[in-house]
């Protein structure tokens, strides 16, 4: 029933798009000249599929394909996830529940059957978030959580405005985001994370997702000579980030070592040569937590530290909110039904918590929603040696099939 | 007798030369457009006074007064410094020596008069270090301590060879290094530490300098998903940096806090993104202490704990020695000439130790050598506020006049 062959050779085709010959895998940053390449691609298949592929105005895609009777719109059904990637990812993260959702959709094409309900195919602007905060953007705009004026004007990384780079890739559509209300959301995502295979399950049922906090800290310093300043008259920001880096893991996380997450994934100092002390450091704290009390016990515990930090070494510190998002409980009786699925094939399953951030948490704002995980080899993820066994991506995708399947009956 | 005036105008000058509008100072870095544009300046004042310029292999400049008789050029008087900068630097640093050096052959040449033992007053290349390693390049090879070859070879941070860009820029002389061997070396310099301001000294004589040890360090993590990967599992290459620049500080330093300076300058990390765990981390070491067992103790401190770090975040560490010069003592009858002419001056002097290096402290190795220090405001150097009182320029800039007349008197 489930042309498994095609999507994983969709799933390779789409990979290739942004390879990264030095440090392997594919950057497919959003809204850059690659990942207008994989959208073009993905736009293709989905005309390929005769279905009706549409663009909001923050660039989500959308692929229809349209119900028996036209009242079928009302309701659809909504699959997806996202096609950018961080710096030289794997070929899966956000891609499988893309291209599992065109997988469902060929299944009822090559059956010649339509069906109940409208089936939509969505692919989400921006869900890295590594080059424009927040993450989950396209899905976060279009359950409503952010002003898509706002989102358009966000900033990146790089300097460059959202709306221009949308428009200068020629997905700046007119489709109203949120026009399409899902009557549920189903996304199939690899785990990301060492669970499923350090337990020996193919199928984990997600009910929920954990909070997530990013920070931007700027500590300013004073350069000074590193020969001649002693130590007690420096104000060396670099050494300050370090400190708080340190921190973060030795005693933030070590406060809840089984549940709090805190990562610096970018640092960066000023003027970065050899011998002189640096007068500025920027960096970036991602900090998580299944539990809402919990992530904000962390983020205090930073924010103290971080007053004291600033006091003992004589610099400035400023700090800017990229993104606070609670944690997450998806809708049980979806939940329910991917469970049952996997029951049904005789899959080992398990219950669990998303580490990451993913497009159903926004839609869970306006749409039941829950989501179905797949193994992670060595639980790697963002890293070219992200890797899912075929034999795993094509039951995860099946179990999909069998989850819209019935929620179309009824 | 000196032309202050004259000299302070020629530091503002030259000070202009790489002017950066956005974060102050000038960029005038070894070898770069910029730099070229002041050796052409200082060349263009070394033709203005007559003298004789040449340029040796490694691209030293050196502006030769010549003596009365022919024989006086068999044991010459050398002053001299650099023209490099760091980045977003003062003005002083290094072209105060040079300049002042020109002030003192002004002085004879408006006099009218022929020093007894032609005064060279040379100018080395890539003192600071910041782009080629090692720094004190220039001097160093003129000193015959590092082959005039490799020194040529040498790639820089930004990945250029060395020669290919003192052949662009047009300073690949012909003159051999060490061709001129002087009787004596003195460089002027301003401080770039607090101690002659804090103790209201005018002038610092100079008779040992620190020894310095450079490494740049590696340390190869994995990269994973910040929000999926336990913390248990994770080999953060960023957090074992940081964790490695707060030891520095907290055990190294601490170990020896009147002595012993540790500094991380530059600190990178991979792939630098918000959700990824860093994959790679390479920074630089500054050590330095004025005695040679303690400055050896730091290292050995560092080099253990990196065996311990490697082995506790299951990440792989590599060290590469960039510089390693031992601490230098200066030549004792100089420097009673420099302290016997500030007490004749009546200026309140110390004698004190270096803390930066210094091309005297190569150009040791093959004549007598000592320092003059004036204090720096603040104790503030390798950032654009750097600043010394134009009197206490022209204090510095006499006494090194008078020094040079005792020496040629015999
Ligand atoms: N699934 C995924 O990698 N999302 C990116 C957002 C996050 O950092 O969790
Ligand atoms: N004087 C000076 O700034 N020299 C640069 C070499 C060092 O780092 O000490």
């Amino acid at each position: 029933l489930l042309d498994t062959a095609k999507l994983l050779e969709q799933l390779r085709e789409l990979g290739a798009i942004g390879h990264d010959a030095a440090q392997g895998g594919r950057i497919r940053i959003a809204l850059t000249d690659e990942e207008k390449a994989g959208r073009d691609l993905l736009v293709r298949w989905m005309r390929e599929l005769d279905l009706e592929v549409r663009v909001d105005q923050i660039g989500n895609i959308f692929g229809v394909l349209h119900a028996e009777h036209p009242e079928g719109m009302a309701q659809p059904l909504m699959m997806g996830s996202h096609i950018d990637t961080v710096r030289n990812a794997g070929a899966l993260d956000g891609c499988y529940g893309v291209l599992a959702g065109l997988a469902v959709v060929r299944a009822y094409r090559q059956a010649g059957l339509r069906p109940a309900r409208a089936i939509v195919v969505a692919a989400f602007s921006n869900e890295e978030g590594v080059r424009y905060q927040p993450d989950m953007m396209g899905s976060l705009v279009y359950a409503g959580g952010m002003d898509v004026q706002a989102a358009l004007h966000t900033v990146g990384t790089d300097g460059t405005r959202l709306g221009d780079e949308l428009a200068r890739i020629g997905y700046a559509g007119d489709m109203l985001p949120g026009a399409i209300v899902p009557r549920e959301y189903i996304e199939l995502h690899i785990e990301q994370g060492p669970v499923l295979e350090a337990e020996g399950k193919s199928i984990g049922v997600v009910e929920s997702l954990q909070g997530i906090s990013w920070q931007k800290i700027t500590i300013n310093g004073v350069a000074n000579h590193a020969g001649t300043t002693p130590t007690r008259l420096r104000h060396d920001a670099g050494y300050a980030a370090a400190a708080c880096v340190a921190f973060l893991r030795e005693q933030v996380v070590a406060a809840a070592p089984d549940t709090t997450l805190a990562t610096v994934g970018s640092l960066r100092v000023e003027p970065d040569l050899i011998n002189v002390i640096p007068r500025k450091a920027t960096f970036t704290v991602d900090l998580r937590d299944p539990d809402e009390q919990r992530l904000q016990a962390a983020e205090r515990r930073l924010a103290d530290f971080l007053v004291t930090l600033a006091e003992r070494e004589g610099v400035t510190i400023e700090t800017e909110q990229l993104v606070r998002f609670e944690p997450v409980v998806f809708d049980a009786a979806l939940a329910a039904r991917i469970q049952a699925a996997a029951e049904r094939r005789g899959l080992p399953h398990r219950r669990m918590t998303s580490g990451a951030g993913h497009d159903a948490q926004m839609l869970a704002r306006i749409a039941p929603s829950a989501m179905i995980f797949v193994p992670s080899r060595g639980g790697i993820s963002h890293n070219p040696r992200e890797h899912t066994h075929d034999d795993q991506l094509a039951l995860g995708a099946q179990v999909l099939l069998d989850v819209v399947q019935d929620c179309l009956r009824g």
